[in-house]
């Protein structure tokens, strides 16, 4: 894995790090990051302590000083999300905390569910920063996350329309519009089915967390395109420790040479 | 223009703008907001005098203030640029500046010229964070920016090869090579023509500053990538004010597409 060895070296050069937030770092495949860290460990360039992992002598040996000196970092104040959330979007995050403790929990476990909530609302800031909220009809495929929830915080779209196969969600999601006066609709859909009718062509914005296989990503993808009306904007969400870069490209070709 | 009307109304509900900063936070063609912009003065939405653009009484009448309540906006920090410049880094600009003061003059004008010296350096920054300067071959497809200069600063690549038309380049890096003991390689070349046969497939990473027209993108990216070895890595930079989304995927196309 071109660059991945000399990657592990120079961040463990700065500092002990646990292997979450080296992936954090790395921007290479979970599966690749171990293959390599097992190698490293077996020729004696890192250790493990519990702590975290750290550089032997020898792997300390293998880095040239000069490459340290120069040090770039994702943006601390923004986690390089790009977008910040000024004070109301604090207000919103902090309801919409509140709001989602009694969710239904969920069937699969997500890698990095720890910030999800601040991740749900960043994704709504991002959507505001576009001008992709105000009177805007919104649906979402899947959602595991609650967006629907944060999104009528804003009591900026006009309609949203939840389409997922959890049904224990379209209950939470009823519970929710009673307790708080929001209008998040709700139909119960399997994303390997074909969707109905008199949704498709029918939305400005649709928001889907796709599964990461291919043919998961796959229909995700194309259902929520399948939902827009002309000139209709979509957002998703995908991960570089799960998806590999070849996937990566494989969803840009499908996405770029959809008629 | 889908949501353009909209974005100017909010932008300028929340203070008086200038043309430069609406274009910074619209994301849409320079061409296409002058036309809203000229409608909008036509409908009487918006006026303007010495300080910028405004909104009048009418234009502010079609806004709905809670659509105000939540701004979200691009870090502060990084300025959206996910990259934070550290102390190194900012020693690094003062060199560069320093440096590059004598630069030949361009020979077109170039839009949004004034940060460029800092855009240059967090370029640098973007690409010691992915781990593509230490150790690599790096080619430059053009370098009106002197990014040869700032990577040369790093003492991180272990080659810096410069493709320009303009000789005057040329003789200007020889100069600061001279008198900074770096090691600049020059070649006249038009991206029109044929790659030199022993550029193709020699370097780890290409880094180009295209035309937006779409043969001058076409052609810098398809020599840029014809530059590279097995797993090789590109950088090149396209605004949001000169090239459409419609360009946007055409150039996403012929990346993802390529053999």
């Amino acid at each position: 894995m071109r660059g991945l060895r000399e990657l592990i070296l120079r961040e463990l050069a700065y500092s002990k790090k646990n292997l979450w937030s080296l992936l954090d770092r790395c921007q290479f495949l979970l599966r690749d990051v171990l293959d390599e860290l097992n190698r490293m460990y077996d020729e004696g360039l890192i250790g493990v302590d519990e702590d975290g992992l750290y550089l032997t002598e020898k792997g300390r040996s293998l880095i040239r000083p000069e490459s340290l000196r120069l040090k770039a970092g994702l943006c601390e104040a923004c986690k390089g999300r790009r977008i910040t959330l000024d004070g109301e979007f604090k207000d919103l995050l902090r309801e919409f905390k509140s709001i989602v403790k009694g969710r239904p929990r969920p069937v699969l476990d997500y890698f990095q569910g720890y910030m999800r909530e601040y991740d749900v609302v960043a994704r709504v800031a991002l959507m505001n920063y576009y001008g992709d909220l105000s009177g805007r009809d919104v649906i979402l495929i899947g959602d595991d996350d609650l967006l629907s929830v944060a999104l009528s915080l804003t009591e900026l779209p006009s309609r949203i329309l939840v389409l997922d196969i959890d049904e224990r969600l379209g209950g939470f999601l009823k519970k929710i519009n009673r307790d708080y006066g929001f209008q998040i609709e709700f139909k119960r859909h399997n994303v390997a089915d074909p969707l109905p009718e008199d949704i498709i062509g029918s939305f400005d914005v649709f928001s889907s967390e796709p599964l990461e296989t291919w043919s998961g990503l796959r229909a995700f993808i194309v259902r929520g395109v399948s939902c827009l009306k002309e000139d209709g904007v979509g957002y998703f969400g995908l991960t570089r420790v799960e998806a590999s870069l070849k996937k990566w490209r494989k969803v840009e070709r499908l996405i770029t040479t959809a008629p």
